[in-house]
């Protein structure tokens, strides 16, 4: 008997969510002239002093492979200085783990702590990535849905531990949010911290927007709280505050007690990042904090200039201005189906945004618009939905 | 009641195994001029022609997501057109998913096919990732051993099919074999592939020494002789036979049928390749033959001078060259605990070979040294280790 010619992955891998913003964009490619503020992506090249210090390491022949696979020895010690300077508390050398990418450190920290069997509990509206990862995890993606309230989005604690059974392995939450630009507090933090030490659950913060947020150097991390001995993983980024999305270069900062195994991970997933890639990411860490006060500030007068143009229009429900992130992430009164609102914006306003339906049950009415751009272009997107908005009034027909 | 304050990964991740080669190499630093072979690296720094093509993109710009995080278009074209030359059969733009790293094109592999409750069988000896790589997927790694002949390494394909039940979800082998240099012929992939279409058993080849085979553009391959409907997966790697270890950059090649679910699994577990990173390995394709007929001739002399030194030694037991691969793959008579033989040659020789009982069961008294470097270099420790055996005689003291 002949095995029917159908190369089929897994189960697992068939249930995955094909669905994903890539698509919009292949819709989007038949129309001119459209601002595309769907990705969380910036407008700035890298700066030449980063990629610089990548050309130096190629022309110093840095193309083998790095010794210690967890990371270049250089930006482990930057990384160790970065984390204890900003956060106040002493982060060690052997606190982090390089990744080829943030997306990468997600996949690593849910492996190391959650398989099939498991469950992992998180926050939406979310990143639709965090849910797949999840997935891909093995476990059980469960939700817990913020509400949104007159002073912004809020969690409900108690709804979040409620959701945590015996099968419970981690709760994960970005902070600040994307999309939503929620950010926890401190005292938010703690209470996550003291209920990993009472049940043994990890805690996963998302933290890759953590050097933009408003009126502080950074936003309230669980690095600042957490002892080494907490189960307690921080994902980070260099893509969104050193404008280096196309990198590919992350990091995950963990407890020491599972450095050994997160470096023998490296070794079978991925076997390191590359050493001038590295070498960038180290120039970005230690001359970088010009740049990152620059992206703050950009990330700040696009949010301005989104809610200067949006907050007149009547049918916008637009919020209060969240602190950290970079997203305006706002709904559209009579517009429900934020896929359906997602194609008329593109259609009638020629601007790209992302529709909430993908970041949870909360926000499917919602839209997320990228504002860490060019505030020039901001301020138009926002202008051009707010006309064809007046335009079309609330309850535009479908089609 | 509080938790133990003590981080610990899952059970499956404890059960990691974390001796490496890495380890080895510890132990050597206290020991001067020592030739350090047990790495799977040339000493080749990546040729100007393709670091420069990662420094022009660095130039251009390209620091931004790559827009299909399956990979650049460039490079995609440049993979599709290079497969189609190399093994004869038309390869199409579906039909690859770049990585970073071949590692994580392993990774990736299993990741669609096997997971908890699945097993993978393997030939052994074999690279100490893939069976970690099988483990980490959550599958069982059932290995299968393979047997030293007169001729040379030899796989019992009945032996190997045996090996498979009900929930064997693929095969996986190198070819030619780290550490052995054993080359499947295209009379064994035939086989293979009649088996999987009987059985629906999906078979995973590590093809990274593809380029490196004795006497032919290119060692048999199963992309070949698989159709685009076949369960047949093909790791590649720019690693070897394009000197760019460091750059951690490789390929999975796959059945358009599972396009889509692979696009997606990059987006969720790496979401891509540096986009100047696959520059250069573009480059690497469209301008390396010269460069991959020098590393394979580098490999041959490699092989030369160690068979010409060790050759003549009693105790060595070396077997014919393998035809494939970058690695002589030995025995000393008297001395069946690689891990001892690997620590007397480094203190007595200085010479750092990787230990055979890290590549399995069948492999536990063999020695694996890295012959891809400059032929003085293999010659010097190929004679160092001669030497050593002279003196100490076929049966040397532990300690």
């Amino acid at each position: 008997m002949t095995h029917p010619l159908r190369p089929e992955p897994r189960q697992l891998i068939r249930d995955l969510d094909l669905d994903n913003i890539a698509d919009l964009a292949t819709r989007a490619a038949a129309i001119p002239d459209v601002l595309t503020l769907w990705y969380g992506e910036g407008d700035l090249v890298t700066p030449a002093f980063i990629r610089d210090a990548a050309k130096a390491a190629l022309d110093a022949g840095q193309t083998f492979y790095v010794p210690d696979m967890r990371g270049a020895r250089g930006l482990i010690e930057a990384l160790a200085e970065y984390q204890t300077r900003l956060h106040g508390v002493p982060i060690g050398l052997d606190r982090s783990t390089v990744t080829p990418g943030g997306m990468q450190a997600v996949h690593l920290a849910l492996m190391l702590v959650a398989g099939a069997g498991d469950n992992v509990v998180f926050t939406e509206p979310q990143w639709p990535n965090i849910r797949r990862a999840i997935h891909l995890s093995g476990a059980e993606p469960r939700a817990v849905a913020m509400e949104e309230t007159d002073t912004g989005w809020r969690l409900d604690l108690d709804r979040l531990f409620d959701a945590c059974d015996a099968g419970t392995r981690a709760i994960m939450f970005s902070s600040p949010s994307n999309p939503s630009g929620w950010t926890a507090s401190r005292e938010e933090l703690s209470a996550l911290i003291e209920f990993s030490r009472r049940t043994g659950v990890w805690i996963i913060a998302d933290e890759v927007y953590n050097r933009l947020f408003d009126g502080a150097e950074a936003a309230p991390s669980i690095l600042a709280l957490a002892t080494p001995e907490d189960r307690a993983l921080s994902v980070n980024s260099f893509s969104k505050a050193w404008a280096m999305t196309g990198w590919r270069v992350g990091w995950l900062s963990h407890p020491p007690a599972v450095q050994a195994r997160l470096g023998a991970m490296t070794q079978y997933v991925n076997s390191g990042t590359a050493a001038f890639v590295q070498a960038g990411a180290e120039a970005a860490l230690r001359h970088g904090e010009g740049l990152v006060a620059e992206i703050r500030a950009r990330c700040r007068a696009g949010m301005d200039a989104a809610w200067a143009a949006l907050g007149g229009v009547n049918a916008v429900r637009l919020g209060p201005k969240p602190a950290g992130g970079m997203y305006a992430f706002f709904r559209i009164e009579g517009m429900e189906d934020s896929a359906e609102a997602c194609r008329l914006i593109l259609e009638r306003a020629r601007v790209g945004l992302a529709p909430g339906y993908m970041f949870g049950a909360p926000a499917r009415a919602y839209l997320r618009m990228c504002v860490c751009r060019d505030t020039a272009q901001i301020a138009e997107a926002a202008e051009r939905i707010a006309t064809a908005l007046r335009r079309e009034g609330p309850a535009p027909a479908g089609g």
